[in-house]
């Protein structure tokens, strides 16, 4: 499989939904594969909040969770790129390489001042708008299908909307068409564990020493992530009760192995994702909503003509299966039944299923992309 | 309905389940009606993690969340006190007036230097050894019921099987035989906010000034708190995707009217709690397992003599209802079905179900005391 990776430089500006523009600003892709001549073989894969434009795991990469979609991507896997050219870009306002809050406001001059709180909030439409230019900058003037769980799905189904024809077909995983209450309190702790952390200073942080021993805030929030994640069961099935046998029983610090857990990947995350990042990230999946600017989510969805594929999964606690379900039964509504599918996959994993129950959901995929 | 109050202190020591002593120790109580002559018609109202022994509301009474039960607790009420008298006490390493780690070590010595980390691990077997110890120096030999949601179901639950001719009726509430690692992570999240934070300064914080101005890794902590005792459906009924009308939408500070509620909730909180008592009230929850020291629950449950009456809420996160239904299962078991009632109640209100949904189990407890 060859593997291909670079950083493209737009010097237009790139006009946000909240009216105000990023320019000059950048975007970090890979793509596996190869392109064929009728340039009609494409793939684009969407990444979640705390993915990357490196689905495929790549030795030496420093890149947090690099390979997320490793198992799916790959000759004669699921996303076979023997026969796709697989694409995935890094997201506008994601750290690794994309323009971000911790991107200089301007890479061309010499100051290097970074945006910090001056960058502009993004949106999944603004992520998605980036991600059609550079693809059409390539010549890519449609795509076979536009894949991602989460925030990726969301990406999909926006991708679906706006741009109705660039897309053959929409496989959105373990997502929603309207984040939920629940979910955005989740992003508020970690949003509130940054930001009250005297070391975030208000986001002037030193980078350097962030990268280098982490954020409490950050590793806080994540803890709480991983919860939502995870779920009562697959908890339970993981950790049990089990007691960490060099901590005593009775000593206030004493842990069990799910304690352990959160911290060890509370701690190492909050070394490899910034977190400014985190915090422009989280906005823009808290204020997602696919019928923003229209009446309801049917007059979203009027215009879209792709093939619209939805996966969640049972116990999935951040994006219930009854909200990608939603989407099946508005466009069942609108006339569109024909153009939809809606696949519950059992599972115990939680919202974390998108990342690990592949057994469970990658044969849908490599089904739907042949039909 | 007479109230009285006090705070009684213990010169002996209370010998606790790590070995460790508490000597002396306090204990404050409220007592709801009158002790008949026989001393025979009372009924224990224990409480839970930020609960206090003020389950009724009292004008001017600056104990956070006082009047928990108020709605229960009576003239007239499910719990009557016409017919019953209802104590409750602060349970140890509780802050609202028994003995917790920011008391002195000796309320008699005049340094009154305070426990802090010195104080030891509790558990729930010692907060119901202390409350046993009280009820029988006033000459209480048996009481109708023991009554509790929650952490105060644990220590219902323990009761029965500590002193199994102490309660002629346990009832446990939205509580658990074993805590299970999805609300031991719920707790971690907590302890390590609190335990990060510099103005915690490993526990010698000021005492006056965390009152007046709050801890925010509690703070933060309380947030991740209301998620679990909330769920999915009960925060979309409570607060949909409303945006605050003041707040910018393309704002990165505009927050939705579910980020409101838990800044406000989370910071209020955080100065009227402390945060060691939390560290340690969590602790205690954590390492909460009815069959420690037993082969098994059902060795456990082996002497329980007590009409024991459990209740559940189908949409508690934190205790999920079959954790009580277990226990209904082991007690069949062990031949012990006729002594066991659950009752599973259809709510959407999460585990804060057992301090809102009163119309909905209040005259389960009615009937349940008349039988």
């Amino acid at each position: 499989m060859k593997i291909e990776s670079g950083i493209e430089l737009f010097r237009k500006p790139l006009y946000l939904e909240s009216g105000r523009i990023l320019e000059p600003y950048q975007i970090a892709w890979t793509t596996y594969g190869k392109l064929n001549s009728y340039r009609d073989n494409v793939i684009l894969v969407t990444h979640a909040l705390t993915g990357s434009h490196k689905p495929v795991k790549e030795e030496g990469c420093e890149i947090f969770n690099n390979g997320w979609w490793d198992t799916l991507i790959g000759d004669g896997k699921a996303i076979d790129t023997k026969r796709y050219f697989v694409i995935s870009t890094n997201v506008i306002g994601s750290p690794f390489g994309s323009t971000s809050p911790i991107s200089p406001i301007n890479p061309l001059n010499p100051t290097n001042e970074l945006y910090r709180f001056r960058f502009p909030v993004i949106t999944i439409r603004d992520m998605i708008r980036a991600q059609h230019i550079l693809l059409q900058s390539w010549g890519i003037r449609r795509v076979k299908a536009i894949i991602g769980g989460s925030m990726g799905g969301m990406q999909a189904l926006q991708f679906g909307v706006d741009y109705p024809n660039f897309a053959e077909k929409i496989i959105a995983i373990a997502s929603t068409w309207a984040t939920q209450p629940w979910t955005i309190a989740f992003n508020r702790v970690t949003q509130e564990a940054i930001m009250r952390d005297p070391k975030f200073q208000n986001g002037n942080y030193s980078i350097d020493e962030v990268a280098k021993n982490g954020l409490d805030g950050l590793a806080i929030g994540r803890m709480a992530g991983h919860i939502s994640f995870l779920s009562h069961h697959s908890m339970k099935k993981k950790f049990g009760r089990n007691y960490l046998k060099d901590d005593g029983f009775y000593d206030i610090n004493g842990r069990f192995q799910v304690d352990s857990y959160l911290q060890y990947n509370g701690n190492k995350f909050s070394k490899k994702f910034d977190p400014l990042s985190y915090l422009y990230l989280t906005k823009a999946i808290n204020i997602f909503d696919l019928s923003n600017g229209f009446e309801s989510l049917q007059h979203a969805l009027e215009g879209v003509v792709a093939k619209t594929i939805l996966i969640s999964f049972s116990g999935d606690l951040l994006f219930l299966p009854s909200e990608l379900e939603e989407v099946k039964e508005a466009m069942e509504e609108i006339g569109k039944g024909d153009l939809v599918k809606y696949f519950e996959v059992n599972s115990n994993y939680g919202h974390d299923a998108f990342l690990i129950e592949f057994d469970k959901f990658q044969d849908i995929i490599k089904n739907e992309l042949k039909n």
